[in-house]
């Protein structure tokens, strides 16, 4: 606490730019420095759906991640390559914050759940002054889209990432009422196989690039290929017992 | 779809009246009647984060619930009396729908998400044209206002009603890596057994009235006492794995 900066973490939501809220645009109204996480060739999501909030010239600064899907995530070369690259971001944002800089860091959805900031939030809270601006999630967003009530009541709710097993998703399914499985992309297949194996696939929804213009909903079994986005969602509704 | 009407559920966010949505205040702004839900006696969260947007003698309809916490959830005398109230509710409101008007429905948080809004939206969507604007949840806000990245990469993400019963607690805590308890209240001393037995009570936050002025957070082995309101959550972090 040291230093007068101040890092802040703002969600702008799943992707509709009216899904931004009062207090992330006056967030990066104010900031002397705007930070966004894409993938090499690829704008970030939250760039794109911030940007309109930025002042002329705002300083802005680009990390890139040195890979994504390319490798396994418990790889060591995967482990280590991703931990130096937060390392170097949290150097260079460090930066910006000694010298007394309020940075916004823009996060598609919202900030600590399944976010990059985070990894800067851990390595800087300790020093910087921090604040986090919750954000509509991705999650939210999809089901809003379709309008699906996805929980209710005494339902459990559960979130899976697609990564995990085909055995741990499948006993995961059966034992939940509501289920999100994030994290799709290559996993597709595999998760189809898990819904299906757990008598969980006649109510599942697969739902791409939520909110966004070019948004495409349809009941999983209607979906006659296994192409998915890495954002793409499963959405599987809880609330069986309704009053 | 015959009627002209529109039903709009709006997200109003967790709290903090800056964590609404730009939607949001369009759709507040431009709607001919609000509805709101509340208790008995106390005015509704979601008119008090959302009044200021309202536009000057608008028409409103409160939703006043028969009991919330009386009854069990599980009693017939619950269930046959909270399906009368939304099944007059869901009347009421189609009244203004056959008139065409556009009917917006406060939510606290996110609309189908544990909300009271979805028990309209099921009975009002096969007959009129609907849309649903999702909010930042109040579990977002939660972990958002006390700085605690809650989930990442392949952690799974649980949401568990305190109404459920010990064991089962127990059993669901054990076995995911992040955890939201909801619905606290009177389960609060039972819900506090099930983490101390699970082995997950050390990391277990506690936070009412999360990105309220009145906020209160603290982890929860340093809560003395064991009195919570309804909406109070814990929040255990997963993030065990950090790159």
């Amino acid at each position: 606490m040291s230093a007068p900066g101040k890092l802040v973490g703002v969600g702008v939501g799943p992707g509709d730019p009216e899904l931004i809220t009062l207090k992330a645009v006056r967030v990066l109204e104010g900031a002397d420095v705007i930070v966004h996480f894409c993938k090499a060739g690829h704008p970030g999501n939250a760039r794109t759906i911030a940007a309109r909030h930025f002042r002329p010239g705002i300083r802005e600064l680009t990390l890139t991640f040195p890979m994504t899907t390319e490798l396994p995530r418990h790889e060591p070369a995967y482990c280590d390559g991703i931990r130096a690259f937060y390392d170097a971001a949290a150097r260079e944002v460090a930066g910006h914050l000694e010298d007394g800089r309020v940075v916004a860091v823009v996060c598609e959805g919202d900030p600590l759940f399944y976010g990059s900031y985070m990894h800067l939030h851990v390595r800087l809270a300790p020093r910087f002054h921090t604040e986090v601006v919750a954000g509509v999630s991705g999650m939210s967003g999809c089901w809003s889209a379709v309008g699906t009530p996805i929980a209710q009541g005494d339902d459990v709710f559960t979130v899976l990432p697609g990564t995990l097993a085909q055995d741990e998703l499948e006993r995961r399914l059966r034992s939940t009422d509501a289920v999100v499985v994030i994290k799709l992309g290559r996993n597709l297949p595999k998760v189809r196989r898990a819904l299906e194996r757990s008598g969980r696939a006649e109510r599942a929804l697969y739902v791409e690039r939520g909110t966004m213009s070019d948004e495409k909903a349809i009941p999983l079994a209607d979906k006659s290929d296994d192409c998915a986005p890495y954002f793409a969602m499963v959405l599987v509704p809880g609330w069986e017992r309704r009053p």
